[in-house]
């Protein structure tokens, strides 16, 4: 574990006793009281409060100490949601964050099996040299979804993320070298699954949770250096204790500009890589000293279903920006893919200047400049 | 003259050695076309594309060395262009960055009048003890206004900011100890109004600009400290070389919370505080481990006329942000004042995390999250 891990984890246990002390004073008062965040786009879930605060998870912020790369995080807990979506419909559930899995309960699953970790889901070390064995699972995230009931919210479905590494990151000592391992997609997709049966077992015997649905998700962890997150692969919707079979996923995600020796692997990559180059030409060639043009997409069922894009360029004044935003927002309608959410955030040094965006469903853009009075 | 300008303004040196030779290679094409960034939404201004390119001012960047409070940057040039709109409509102008005052001619204009520095807007320094005189004018931007004649653009306005220290800012010597002195309202307004004439003179004399259209306004700049920018105070729409009368603009800037000792110079910026506390209040028993909510608020003529507002806040997991933004919006509905524009910022240490809006005109709140693949 690395001391910024174990910094993080104090944090968290100084902020879970801060937590903690708030939640015994709320539910002092008698009658516990569920509203929700409520007014959603359709599409999204409503999130649960209870007597007037969020429900925050009861592994709260666990996740942030175990990923490097902030992408990783965000497109696991966004890639959850999604996955929940194809389960339990937005329209009748409601979102709570995880309360079966606190910190402690997360932190020992995260950990290497052992005499004083017998909860560990990660194998034992094994030697130093090559036939050590990797850390296979890298997060773990349980979201709950509810449905009204009289007066109260119960319980009717979760679903566990459970991040397996592509590769893994270690030092044999304390401040020593940084190395890495590589694990095979069979290799992290079998233990993956090995891990499922194990989390869905201990769920089961978790009171209250004989019988609700649990879906299980796995996710490969992009590489610490990769400029976009990981995806998720597969997920088996469980109504008992033995896993179900498992539900194929196509989710890819792709940077562009591609680098010019990057091979792609289909066909339509090599086509939006054009389109993307064709609209930073366009950018770029407009607005001089812009610094970078680049892109995150993202392909289902090898179909471009979104984008993210970022544009850097240095701050002159608010009414170059104004204007930018104006022609960035013109560009994007004219030379990016339409039907399609995409986002394009402008951005400075310091700050994000200005924002074009194309919501799903919505069929113009909209844009906005951070301005300040 | 500060490291940090020089330093800037080297930078721009270079940066502007670029965009000549840009501008040459593009200037080679025989038939110069302009198009405009298109496409404004109502009451804003489209801009100027000469040949494929944006038109930047030919001061480009100035400003920016010129602020230390880059609120009073930002304030100064959105506030222009909203006293512009008062002379120009947005309808049948087009809004084309300065092309008339060049980088060192505005940067001459912003020095101490010297043998050296004819053309210095600011007095002779003096003596360096109680006598020294300040330094008045702090920034310097034109706009131009054009109007669509056949294929081409005509210049048919122009607007000239100037921003006038409430406070200088000063060094005795290089590395040496800072002082500050403050500069009344009245002195700031007799000075300014004195420099406008000067202005107003130069710019007559230049070639192409003897009838067109001059307007002249003058801003108070904010003191370096201050978490909101300045305010444009007067202005004068001017036909000939005499400056005619100025016309007032009442508009005052505040922050949200108040600090408890300050006063409050009228009853609705104490209703406003009341009003912002109270959602301010309420976000923060809603979300735990908020460590900031805050506001800009701007009044025109005495009543509350926008507000930015930021949010700060520790990045747990992307679910927590998603559901936060979805109450920050139902919230904004409840206690924010309605009918007028207003952005809210949910910020991390790191990056804007969402964002939730009301444009001028528009009746709803719109939200975004920052997601990633």
């Amino acid at each position: 574990m690395k001391w910024k891990k174990i910094r993080t984890a104090l944090l968290l246990v100084v902020s879970t006793a801060v937590l903690a002390s708030c939640g015994s004073s709320s539910s002092s008062s008698k009658s516990s009281k569920y509203t929700t965040t409520g007014d959603a786009t359709s599409g999204t879930y409503q999130g649960v409060i209870k007597n007037g605060k969020y429900q925050t998870s009861k592994s709260r912020g666990v996740n942030v100490a175990q990923n490097d790369n902030t992408f990783n995080l965000k497109s696991f807990e966004s890639g959850l949601v999604n996955v929940s979506k194809k389960v339990f419909s937005t329209k009748s559930y409601i979102f709570q964050e995880g309360q079966y899995l606190n910190t402690s309960t997360v932190e020992n699953w995260l950990g290497r099996e052992s005499k004083s970790n017998k909860t560990g889901l990660n194998p034992k070390k094994g030697k130093t040299d090559g036939k050590r064995n990797p850390i296979y699972v890298q997060q773990i995230e349980e979201q709950d979804y509810m449905k009204q009931s009289g007066d109260n919210l119960k319980l009717h479905g979760i679903t566990i993320g459970i991040g397996l590494n592509s590769v893994d990151y270690y030092q044999k000592k304390t401040d020593g070298p940084k190395y890495t391992q590589k694990i095979s997609d069979a290799a992290l997709r079998a233990y993956g699954q090995e891990t499922a049966q194990k989390v869905l077992n201990r769920m089961r015997q978790k009171k209250g949770l004989k019988n609700v649905p649990i879906v299980i998700a796995l996710y490969k962890q992009a590489s610490n250096d990769s400029l976009v997150g990981g995806t998720f692969f597969e997920y088996s919707s469980n109504s008992g204790t033995k896993l179900s079979s498992w539900k194929q996923m196509n989710i890819k995600n792709a940077v562009y500009p591609k680098a010019s020796d990057s091979t792609t692997s289909n066909s339509n990559g090599q086509t939006d890589n054009n389109t993307f180059d064709n609209f930073k030409t366009q950018v770029q060639s407009f607005f001089p000293n812009l610094s970078g043009v680049t892109a995150q997409a993202q392909y289902k069922d090898g179909n471009l279903s979104g984008m993210h894009i970022t544009v850097t360029t240095q701050f002159y004044s608010e009414t170059e920006i104004t204007s930018f935003t104006q022609y960035i927002a013109q560009a994007a309608v004219k030379y990016l893919p339409s039907g399609i959410p995409i986002d394009i955030k402008i951005q400075s040094a310091q700050d994000m200047q200005a924002f074009v965006y194309r919501d799903s469903g919505q069929s113009k853009f909209s844009s906005h400049v951070f301005d300040s009075y």
